[in-house]
């Protein structure tokens, strides 16, 4: 009997579809960052502030990814950048093939920087490659410092973690000592960030890395 | 050619798998709850709450379901509850196999409510039927009143909201009637409770609506 491993063929020819669009992107010039996150962990605001910090040195376009509702997509056309959502029709990722789809849409070569906020998930985006240059997650406060523990595949494919809405430390048991001691655990390369979209504390450090990233993607 | 549609095979036939367990469960005199929410929004400190205000009229066990980890299943046990930790492989949600596995690790029949923390997602587990008496959400208030909009099936699925973290409310926009209203318009019949387990406000409600179902699945 012939036992076809159905997961493992998808992944792997997710992973050829991501390679080749990475190149494009490459060729192109354009970065393409894949941020990660469970829901509410301040995917839209992140972006809306880092626009507004970074939008006059760099042409920037969003892909919203969402289950349902266009309510960021209009968040982000609010804020001047080029936005277009994406609906996965339940799916609870974003793979290489959907990406090249909105990527499309968004006429991807006339960007420097396009941002995939992927669908609020902790674990599943993190098994698909998008064909990003950059995977990056969010990680709020009121969500925890166990979160490394329990969803460490997202925290290893990750090459930054921001640790979101740091304004409300004072009100929330989280040590983010121990937080970035497990997530280096797991990740020893991992960049880490403190930041507040609400007060801006933080940023911008978090954008400089940004900046430093799409510079490098361009050489 | 012959294409053949794998999703909806396997959730057909893991709605048959849960509508036998529910049956069985019902014969036992077991509610099972299944409790889902996004990673972080408080389940297990909402679960340590009501053992210990429930636990000496009810027999209680847990099943903890990660991708990952232990840490939720020991914080269990501390409160005197019998729990089980299930890992889940990498999968991102459980279903009703899955669920019988743990179930029989429980020693089921001897409990009055199996309590299923299924994994932290918005998304996969409000399509597998678990077999579970009550489906049962958190959205916890840092999430954001737009959850509704963007995460549908789950406000659709579930037989009552609990909006958690509710001492938090002054350090964040979140309009909870605009929320209520969202999420009564995706399901009419839901029940939602506002309650903090941090300062035990709104919990009363909650564990009277939770004894009701107990108490209403032994007829």
């Amino acid at each position: 009997m012939k036992i076809i491993e159905l997961k493992e063929t998808i992944t792997a020819s997710n992973d050829r579809d991501a390679e080749v669009l990475r190149s494009e992107l490459k060729e192109q010039k354009t970065l393409l960052v894949n941020l990660m996150a469970s829901p509410g962990a301040g995917k839209t605001t992140l972006l809306e502030r880092t626009i507004q910090d970074l939008g006059s040195k760099y042409r920037i376009a969003v892909m919203e990814a969402d289950v349902d509702s266009d309510v960021d997509a209009k968040r982000i056309e609010m804020m001047g950048a080029k936005a277009v959502q994406a609906h996965t029709g339940g799916m609870c990722h974003m793979d290489a093939g959907m990406t090249r789809r909105a990527l499309e849409e968004l006429n991807a070569p006339e960007s420097d920087l396009v941002v995939l906020e992927n669908v609020g998930n902790l674990i599943c985006p993190a098994e698909f490659d998008t064909g990003a240059g950059k995977n990056v997650m969010l990680l709020s406060v009121p969500e925890g410092d166990d979160k490394p523990l329990k969803y460490p595949l997202m925290f290893t494919t990750s090459d930054a973690l921001l640790i979101t809405k740091i304004d409300v430390l004072p009100y929330f048991d989280f040590d983010a000592e121990k937080c970035i001691e497990r997530a280096k655990k797991l990740n020893p390369r991992i960049k880490v960030f403190l930041v507040s979209s609400k007060t801006g504390e933080g940023m911008e450090a978090w954008e400089s890395w940004l900046s430093d990233a799409i510079d490098s993607w361009k050489q």
